[in-house]
């Protein structure tokens, strides 16, 4: 009975398998990081822990660790990159579900951080966790492992990515416009915006890192562009069908407000079409690397449009 | 009448006009960077440019600037910097007007940002202007100017100031146990973390960047400490003594929120003593620089415990 409703239990299973064994490589780095911070007060540190280990799917430190070994690089010299990536997300993250914000009382079935702290921490356990990536990227003992101007144009990428003119002006124009767009061009600047750029910058941003020529760049822009779109095309689709359960939020939540979404624009089928093309368009960028080397990016482009949270 | 009140007239007027005219040379830097800024969604970029051009001393780019001029240095390679510090000034400013936190609806006489737009746009306006400053500092047209290497430690230092070890986490004692501490070293502690870091890294920075020797960032960094405390014990002296016109707030809240200040714990004149102590430790550690070139740092620390506002 259960199985009708699901995709094929031997595909999801792979593909839970492949990200829990990615999610695995990724926590113990993030884990270790953290308990080096010592020097936070006490309930700053607490509100930060709370949010950084409450269950994501690191889906942006998998992105770079994946970029890292297609480029055949060692991947414990990344460490921070990917620990900044993920701290600049949950950022986001707390920062969104503010009161004056989204007002969400839950995330990934938990209390948000305002809920389960209060305001005010949750605002500085936001704050803290940007500057902490900025200081994570700088820090002497992971920027000697590259070229000081990579690590430059590394920080200023991801700036650029996560600050006014990415990331946070996205998140300006959702909560002003949110309704009031009414093109698939409109929805699409938005979430390049909001989603896609911080998507985008984890898989180029250790090939900055690394010093990687402007082809390998460009390939990996392209796959990083699409599937930061495909990731939020399929999001609006969960939000129409996804199970309350599985995404640990409430369903349909985008309709009751009236939001614009890709099903809206597109209908449901027409979403699921794009959200496919833009995982194709991705792999597709990605053609010219070893077959085996590339795998692991492949089955996260499938996992971005086919994820059941 | 009037002038019985005040400090003598002259001394106060060359005060001002020192302050004006170091003033009159930061405003058109800033003014520069941010008319460049076109592409940030209009109302976060109108929020941001009113917190940012709403009157304030630019204390931390001028002492920066003064820096520059001690080091024998050209200013205008330090242009990103100065806009940096300032940026992320601001943003402390607006994030701790936040209903959440202080719950002020003035500053520097006029409406605080979430007053003038709403509490979502002060937020991304903080979150921007916060991630700008990185931007700023790791730009390739700045960068070049200085070695890499010199760059990178300047962004390290400047984030660990700013971040959860530095003002952030100062900010979060102020909030969840600002009328608790009992000794002046639990509220030097404080305001170490909260105002100082990042008073003495607007001093330190350039020297970073300039990849000044061990000696001289010593020195800067007790002036930058100094003046850092200073600033904070004649802050507390003046929400005693202050005039709510000239500050542009009012006047007595810190007694009447309960919270422990330097007057309350050393009486007013021991805090007056103490704020000039810091001002002479200040100034005696610049002893070794040529008099006309320390001349402007002596006066920013005589001007830390002299001014109005």
């Amino acid at each position: 009975m259960l199985d009708t409703a699901m995709p094929p239990a031997s595909l999801e299973q792979s593909m839970n398998n492949f990200i829990e064994a990615q999610r695995a490589r990724i926590d113990p780095i993030l884990l270790r990081r953290f308990e080096k911070q010592k020097n936070w007060p006490q309930r700053l540190q607490e509100s930060i822990r709370y949010s950084m280990f409450a269950g994501g799917k690191r889906l942006r430190p998998i992105l770079a660790l994946s970029v890292v070994e297609l480029l055949g690089r060692d991947i414990t010299r990344f460490e921070n990159l990917f620990v900044a990536l993920e701290c600049i997300h949950t950022y986001s993250l707390i920062h969104d579900d503010l009161p004056a914000m989204d007002n969400d009382d839950l995330r990934r079935g938990l209390p948000t951080n305002h809920k389960k702290f209060d305001e005010a921490t949750a605002i500085l356990a936001g704050d803290g966790l940007l500057t902490f990536a900025f200081e994570l990227l700088s820090e002497p003992d992971f920027a000697r492992m590259f070229q000081a101007e990579h690590v430059l144009r590394c920080v200023h990428q991801i700036a650029r990515a996560a600050g006014a003119a990415g990331m946070v002006g996205g998140q300006q124009i959702d909560i002003s416009s949110g309704s009031t767009l009414d093109s698939e061009k409109a929805l699409e600047e938005l979430h390049t915006l909001k989603t896609a750029r911080l998507l985008s910058i984890s898989v180029t941003s250790p090939a900055l890192l690394a010093g990687s020529h402007a082809a390998i760049l460009g390939q990996l822009s392209q796959y990083g562009d699409a599937i930061g779109l495909a990731f939020q095309v399929y999001d609006d689709i969960l939000n129409v069908v996804g199970n309350p359960q599985d995404m640990g939020k409430a369903a349909g939540t985008d309709e009751k407000m009236g939001k614009t979404t890709y099903p809206k624009l597109l209908g449901l089928d027409g979403a699921r079409a794009r959200a496919k093309d833009l995982c194709a368009k991705a792999k597709s960028a990605l053609a010219t690397f070893p077959a085996d080397r590339r795998r692991p990016l492949e089955r996260l482009a499938d996992f971005i449009v086919e994820r059941i949270k």
